[in-house]
């Protein structure tokens, strides 16, 4: 297995999506609600670069409308960035349309993959099993406003240790070997290490404690959402 | 002081340079290279993006012509890209004309900086020496055909850990952290980590021991090859 990790999408070459099964990594937040919210019940999910074609396509599919802008809700949408607001009470048999800053941005880069999945710490198990079998794995970060965030490497590196332990031998590139570094030396304490980043910091200065606790909680969950034929991630 | 690093020159923002002292590292092997020939009297250096401007600069000035492509020596050119070819004799009070693959277009990519410095293993002491009193530092990674290498973010973590022994008590970006994560875990033995990379292994596999050898030795030289008023980096 051929595992490349990517610091941020600006850095995907196309031609190494074509045949790869790629990961979008938004650790803090969105691929992680997404996994949380489909592990939920929600039935299907599609996101949206802007907040004018999420109204729209919700619209179209009376899903539910969720994301963020600058990490705070969105106005008329019912639901936030918060892994908290997508209890199954909400989103159970729902549609869900999203638009966030980077998680949303970074899933329209990788629309060339062959397999598009979501992954986080809370489904990195289930995220390493649905790649069993696979020639080449594209783990893509999603990065903060087109910057690399050490989370999204970190949770990648938690992807690549898992692989390593199904046996896969992986090669991997060499932002490989340093996601998988960066995650053996910090995992034991993600919140330690991760409390020197201005993402975490922020999100903890608007009040989002128990969001950083749920995303950065390894294995909580089961789901892996994957893009299907019809275009939903479910 | 705010010290960012960044992984390639393309997540560079040129906003972050105007004000910043940038560090291009290309740690295999142009940026230690051109530390090793300052420190054995080259009086002066310029990069070039092509080999033909490179033969038109080195005879516009009379300096001597060296640098790589695909990591080999280039027909024609006085000096390989080894920092094996720069010892006194060759280059003593000669000014220098280098191009290669990776290192001359990162220091194209930091035109735009306040001060330009070119910084590896080798010098990594002496470079933070040199920032000492700076408010915003760019350590910019080379990289490989505009892929991150580990190399040139250990050496990134190197000089980010002898700021932090100067207590300049710096405010690091993610991939600032992650790098001196990296260097901590690795110093001990960067071959071993090293090992495990492609460019290592292929400068290895073309025999080049001595080269990584010397590349990878921490503080063996003084000098910190910086761009003067002139255009000349000396």
């Amino acid at each position: 297995m051929h595992i490349r990790v990517f610091a941020t999408p600006a850095l995907l070459c196309q031609q190494a999506l074509e045949d790869a099964a790629a990961v979008v990594i938004d650790a803090l937040r969105m691929t992680s609600v997404a996994a949380i919210a489909i592990a939920n019940g929600c039935c299907g999910l599609m996101t949206a670069a802007s907040v004018e074609e999420a109204r729209a396509l919700a619209k179209e599919h009376s899903a539910l409308l969720g994301g963020e802008r600058n990490a705070e809700h969105i106005p008329g949408f019912d639901l936030s960035n918060s892994p908290l607001d997508y209890t199954r009470d909400r989103v159970e048999g729902r549609k869900l349309v999203m638009t966030t800053t980077n998680g949303t941005q970074a899933i329209a880069a990788c629309s060339g993959a062959r397999r598009l999945l979501l992954g986080g710490f809370v489904n990195a198990s289930a995220v390493a099993a649905a790649l069993a079998g696979e020639e080449t794995v594209a783990l893509v970060c999603a990065g903060t406003y087109g910057a690399f965030t050490l989370e999204d490497a970190l949770a990648a590196g938690a992807i690549v240790q898992r692989l390593k332990d199904m046996g896969a031998e992986p090669e991997c590139n060499d932002m490989g070997i340093a996601a998988d570094l960066l995650h053996r030396v910090a995992k034991a304490d993600l919140h330690a290490t991760l409390a020197q980043t201005r993402h975490y910091r922020r999100l903890r200065k608007l009040g989002m404690e128990q969001d950083l606790q749920t995303c950065l909680t390894e294995d909580s969950v089961k789901a892996v959402p994957q893009k299907q034929a019809n275009g939903w991630i479910a």
